[in-house]
């Protein structure tokens, strides 16, 4: 049954790391670069073994969860500093619960075999089950943030982030308020946590359904087709306006002039100046939609311009968006250059950022059909990740994976029990320590450990130690020895360390990467 | 499609709660009984409506999140003191992974449906994935946790705390090491959560595969019956022997001299003392592997000893754990009473940690047999979170959600631009802030609100602060106000709030609940 595997060099733990380091905490300094190689594709996927992974998902390492924790503390901390609440929903939802409402992307849903019971599906995205949430518990107001892993049976590109498994990280708006207030400050949150995570130089552009809409009405295109127009749309950031254009007239059929009246628009992209010429526009203005749509865009942008953020935001008429959910305004997050200074082949990215507002979701599961305007965003936290995986790689930057801030060592024989006790007392007060799971380890061995896994002290305890009743306390990086009475030894080792773990516990760390 | 639900009265946000509190954090303030209540099954499930959750899973609402993250928080801490690293498998595994794994629970397992290609299944457990993780990167050696959900089709207890989806939180140690000295580690860890968490008194039985193997071999049990009498020696804890007796005449066909023998041994329990006396039973001593198991007994329980921890371990003869794969130590936690303070019905909990030494399954994976021996324990998360969910209950104790610091404020109409301003300039300094999403809502409701989520502070922005160039800083406890200069504001609040963000963050939080 099982097969031998042409699988990469195995990833080793320990983990070796180059140099020492004195702070605790899964600091970004080891060995990623090879972790990131072997983990990209799941392994054997080509010779039909069954020691895999399913296609499209993959196993995280050590050194990839420390970088992808960071990530999510980035995005929590955010989330949280906008007073979000967590919630949870299962990975499996009734089948009809996800039914007709991804349009033609419904194909795409892993459906569960029938055991007998509910017929199952896996989740799709965060956005559905979040409204069925809300129905069910009749909740008409609250604003959480949801980080899970969503299914889609996708072609996997998995050095580009795209996986059948991932996660997405979502925050929501739900509630009847004034206008564009929520909106404002989902762009926001996208320019905190894009400009915190240092990927790269981006740009959030932003439309509205309503503007969308009344602009195909103007230019002549029947209701019928707004859906498809609004994929075929969705391709201007790949495609030039003269192939998009071909589409719409030769495979859509659109007429030649109706296409280009669309072309006039959707080629346009600034700011307020640009809100203010449409809403001169003698065409657009007035469509009621479009005019809705434009005055709320400038209420928008106003905000914004509160905000501080408007020098990333654009906005854009040929942003669609696939989803047939959105109502409003539209939102999606690109990256403007990728990053590629170390000569590796480049991380080609979409957006690392989505959303917009859906008030007819949540009526859709109502059984009364109530509406609960709702808006959110959503990062791309997969691209993200795999943008930073790919940096690390190029630069051969090494992460620590535990947090271990005393190793405990003897250097003498026979003295497992006095480690034993020793780390005994350690963890009891709080102290995070590891030793080796010997009995008589070589000095040498334990602090190679030490070193191997960035542990910044060494709590040495000999003979002579254990007759006088202290501890020798030694830095990994320096070398240097203290005797500490044993009694102080907890507090002392904190007080080592404090230097790195005291700060605003509020403030997000940095990425060491970035 | 959608048809009217007869769910309890719903969840509403924002939480009220009954007092205000001045402490951030995600604190056990409010609100959690009601919540609960309604939480404990999936709604409608009786009914037959679409508007629910599939059997067995449930939503978390954000006061179940605040105590989950808590419970974590406790679970990580300690996996992260003693040195161990975060990996995370997927979900899906290949259905061929999990077969054979769980002998008759092989039924438990949900099958995706056959949608083209790989032919996939729900994880069952975090083991055997981890198994499958190392033997498909080769790793020999490595110290990790994983915290994640598994799925089984079984016949949920949702009040007991028994889910279709689940999460399990796992510490397991591979590697080749000198005898019972991570196994030691292993119940020092399930020693300290269960201390940690205050859940109430405890005991850990541990026994050995190695050990009740000899005892039926001694007894005159073949071989071939060894599963089979391990799965009715596990009712033990629930049947008194008389009835464990007859099951395994009646049922079993075993003799009723060779009962009698095996009843002898499984009804012995204690210390050192009780190894010691088997290491010297004329009948047991004789077997190979009893005698093996029983050397090690000793050894293990001299290293519980140096850990102080020996009071809360039983060695127990009975103790036989359902799963197939263990080949030494095996570990189970269990709660001594339920806790009934308040006259609620009573919280009937199982086993709250399980584990032990499996050396054997990697090499199931390998295509070339090699065994990475290991040892680990699970933390039964589940129950936990049902008991001081029901404790919670029952105090009608409070959760804060969210962590928002400050509350931003206007006094009078036409003032938003002034919140967005300072609102905007509190997030960039890492302040957590709010605001009502009003143009212009009354003072009190402000405050209201304020209270309501727990909110320590409010900064008040009016026309006479605009001028002066001040913030009217509030304190929603003692109501005091005091105007901060602009420019000082986001350090006058993280000063205000120090006190309670400080200390040693390496200690987890007590749960303020227990």
């Amino acid at each position: 049954m099982l097969r031998t595997l042409s699988v990469a060099a195995a990833v080793r733990c320990p983990l070796r790391l180059s140099r020492p380091c004195p702070l605790p905490g899964p600091l970004l300094l080891g060995l990623l670069s090879r972790q990131v190689r072997e983990a990209a594709g799941s392994a054997g996927a080509e010779c039909g073994s069954v020691l895999k992974t399913p296609k499209g998902t993959r196993d995280h390492h050590p050194a990839q969860m420390a970088l992808r924790e960071r990530l999510f503390g980035t995005v929590v901390a955010c989330f949280k500093r906008h007073g979000a609440a967590a919630i949870d929903t299962p990975v499996l939802e009734l089948r009809e619960t996800l039914m007709e409402k991804y349009g033609d992307n419904s194909k795409l849903i892993y459906e569960l075999q029938d055991q007998g019971g509910e017929l199952l599906a896996l989740r799709y995205d965060l956005t559905v089950p979040f409204a069925r949430y809300l129905a069910m518990n009749k909740i008409t107001n609250i604003k959480r943030y949801h980080i899970a892993k969503v299914y889609r049976r996708d072609n996997p590109a998995m050095t580009r982030g795209r996986y059948r498994e991932f996660y997405q990280c979502d925050f929501d708006i739900a509630g009847q308020f004034d206008p564009m207030i929520p909106d404002a400050e989902c762009l926001k949150i996208v320019h905190e946590i894009l400009s915190e995570l240092q990927i790269g130089d981006f740009l959030i552009k932003v439309n509205d359904r309503r503007i969308l809409n009344g602009m195909f009405a103007i230019c002549g295109i029947p209701e019928s087709k707004l859906v498809t127009m609004c994929s075929t749309l969705d391709k201007l950031d790949k495609m030039p306006w003269e192939e998009v254009r071909n589409e719409m007239v030769a495979e859509k059929g659109l007429s030649p002039e109706a296409a280009d009246r669309v072309g006039e628009y959707v080629q346009l992209h600034g700011g307020m100046d640009l809100i203010e010429q449409l809403l001169q526009d003698p065409k657009l203005s007035q469509n009621k939609l479009a005019n809705e749509g434009l005055g709320d865009m400038k209420l928008l942008f106003e905000y914004l311009t509160l905000f501080g953020i408007t020098g990333k935001i654009s906005f854009d008429l040929s942003l669609a968006r696939g989803l047939d959910y959105y109502t409003g305004v539209i939102i999606e997050a690109v990256l403007l250059q990728q990053e590629n200074d170390h000569g590796e082949e480049s991380v080609s990215v979409g957006s690392v950022a989505g959303g917009g507002r859906y008030d007819g979701l949540v009526a859709t599961f109502d059984p009364k059909g109530r509406k609960v305007p709702c808006v959110g965003i959503s990062i791309g936290i997969e691209r993200i990740f795999s943008i930073l995986e790919q940096r690390m790689k190029a630069s051969g930057e090494k992460v620590r994976t535990t947090e271990t801030q005393v190793m405990v060592a003897t250097p003498q024989k026979h003295l497992l029990s006095a480690r034993l006790k020793l780390i005994s007392e350690l963890w009891d007060a709080g102290i995070k320590a590891e030793m080796m799971y010997r009995k008589d380890p070589k000095l040498l061995k334990q602090l190679q450990y030490c070193e191997d896994m960035g542990i910044p002290l060494v709590a040495i305890i000999g003979e002579q130690e254990l007759r006088d009743g202290v501890v020798k306390l030694r830095d990994a990086a320096t070398r240097e020895e203290v005797d500490i009475p044993r009694e102080e030894l907890a507090a002392e080792i904190r007080r080592r360390l404090e230097t790195c773990t005291t700060g605003n516990p509020a403030a997000p760390q940095p990425l060491p990467s970035c």
